[in-house]
């Protein structure tokens, strides 16, 4: 059975009370893949091949204020202050989820988006952004739904959103069902104070090749790709382990291997993928003769050529001597 | 059952007539895979997991003249006018090579080899230097075997030597005996006057982790190295038929996507393993951008950073421009 995206908003929303308000606003926090979400058993409705586990930046991603139209004839979405047009993607794609929130055809929406992170850039602001959207239209909807229901709400709309709807440490538990309704975000609660993750932007310019492009690719094209969903699987469980247990060198290590064979996928694809630049194979480098010096520091990659690193508080001054341009984010406050 | 390379040098050798003479030379090309040898099923005997498919480059190989020494009381190894010491592992692994033909314990030689490309970086200098070696001892001793036998004895001393024995395309049949009876290369005899392979050294110094050590480090620990064989399989297929047929962008297309693949399984292994340098990203970059500007110009790579282009006369000028160091090899005369 196939099921469409509102199929499952119905399932969701269909017996929740409405008591709608004027006006809602709400965030989320971006979050960062230790063991990454590549690769869909079901594109329609973002279900994943392999459970994921992220972290949230605090302070980075999304503020979304939606405000009811009265008397309007189509949804307004401005991004960053900057009006949208219906022919761009992003438009598209935002009225795609307050589709799944309006009650009657004649509901329309003005959505205020602000990112406070780069767009498109590999930084994960799809992920915030959807998650903070899904906040903002069940408040301006006036719907009580509970956690779950709510991450798989987000993941409607991307699928790495699910897990924005979290602070902290994240896991995103694929499921089996074919409707997806087991397919959702839950946080971890740990708390590790001293985890940095460090910040090297190499190209805030739009990728040529969106995530879920590249994904598409990899899974249609990749031999390697095979190989994939038992990788993750094995690091998933080595993930929820350090953080358990607070052992950085497992927790980065971990990460690092993920990410780079998440890449190793991609560039196996045809034609290959490589969202690298030059630069960013300059700060591995860097990263592992650090290690080779003793120093502690892992890092992950999105599908994007930016590199995060993974680092803890008493080497973070080496960290800054190194890498001069490095925004240093504290993960747990 | 376990066989040593002196088993098997044995059965070779074993019942041949030797005709000994004062002094034997001979030179090898090394070649350039374009379905890469990446794993081994017998380490002792450089028995491959999968076919190889190669082609040779003319004017670029191994010049190597074996002296018997009379008198002597270990054998004198000479790589490119330097004599080697006992504790280099060149020397050793030439004189466990010398084992194989050495028919009493009192033969020594004087081995003087001359490479025509940087010795282990990535431009397959032991696959040249192993053929040139064994045809050289093979010479020395006046020992006359057919060529499948030269291709195995080469194959013993680096696996990639056993294609070094012919010019051209060459493939390397992996074979299924536990003996490597029928694991040797074989000359395609198709000749590609236009086709043109072009040399980009973008770092010529020894790498850290030679190709055997990070093959080994491979298949060890990257679990997407599973589905190495099965791509490789397909990709011989292709590139033979791509060379039966002249069809340059089924060569080209196979050969980068064939080197990607390996490189992604070691940057998927732990530690990663990445041979690459910032330019190589920056030389993929531009030959992607090349090909969508309608150039017809692919790539590949070794066990090591620098980058071979692939294409033909007709686009030569145009290479030129955009790469203004490259070496352009013709491959057939």
């Amino acid at each position: 059975m196939t099921f469409f995206r509102t199929d499952i908003a119905q399932k969701i929303l269909g017996g929740c009370e409405y008591r709608p308000v004027e006006r809602f606003e709400a965030s989320a926090s971006v979050n960062i893949a230790l063991c990454k979400y590549w690769g869909k058993r079901d594109s329609q409705l973002n279900l994943p091949v392999n459970d994921s586990l992220s972290v949230a930046l605090p302070g980075k991603g999304t503020r979304t204020r939606v405000t009811r139209l009265l008397g309007g004839t189509k949804d307004e979405v401005f991004l960053n202050e900057r009006l949208t047009q219906e022919t761009e993607s992003f438009y598209r794609r935002v009225v795609d989820h307050l589709d799944l929130f309006r009650r009657d055809a004649g509901d329309y929406f003005r959505v205020d988006t602000v990112n406070s992170v780069a767009t498109a850039a590999g930084l994960a602001s799809s992920a915030s952004g959807f998650a903070a959207l899904t906040r903002a239209m069940a408040g301006v909807q006036g719907v009580s739904l509970d956690d779950d229901a709510l991450s798989i709400l987000a993941r409607l709309g991307s699928g790495s959103a699910c897990r924005s709807m979290y602070d902290g440490f994240v896991r995103w538990y694929k499921g089996g069902r074919e409707d997806g309704m087991d397919s959702f975000a839950k946080p971890l609660r740990n708390v590790w104070r001293c985890l940095r993750l460090g910040v090297l932007t190499l190209n805030a310019a739009v990728k040529k090749t969106s995530s879920r492009e590249g994904m598409a690719h990899t899974v249609e094209t990749a031999s390697l790709y095979n190989a994939w969903p038992l990788q993750a699987e094995r690091d998933i469980v080595a993930l929820e382990q350090a953080v358990t247990t607070q052992n950085f060198e497992q927790l980065g290590a971990t990460a690092e291997h993920n990410a780079m064979a998440m890449h190793a996928t991609m560039m196996a694809s045809w034609p290959p993928l490589l969202y690298w630049v030059p630069e960013s194979v300059a700060v591995m480098q860097k990263v592992w003769q650090l290690r080779e010096d003793g120093v502690p520091v892992y890092f992950t990659m999105d599908a994007g050529p930016n590199v995060k690193l993974l680092f803890e508080s008493r080497v973070e001054h080496v960290i800054r001597q190194v890498f001069s341009d490095v925004e240093v984010i504290q993960l747990f406050s």
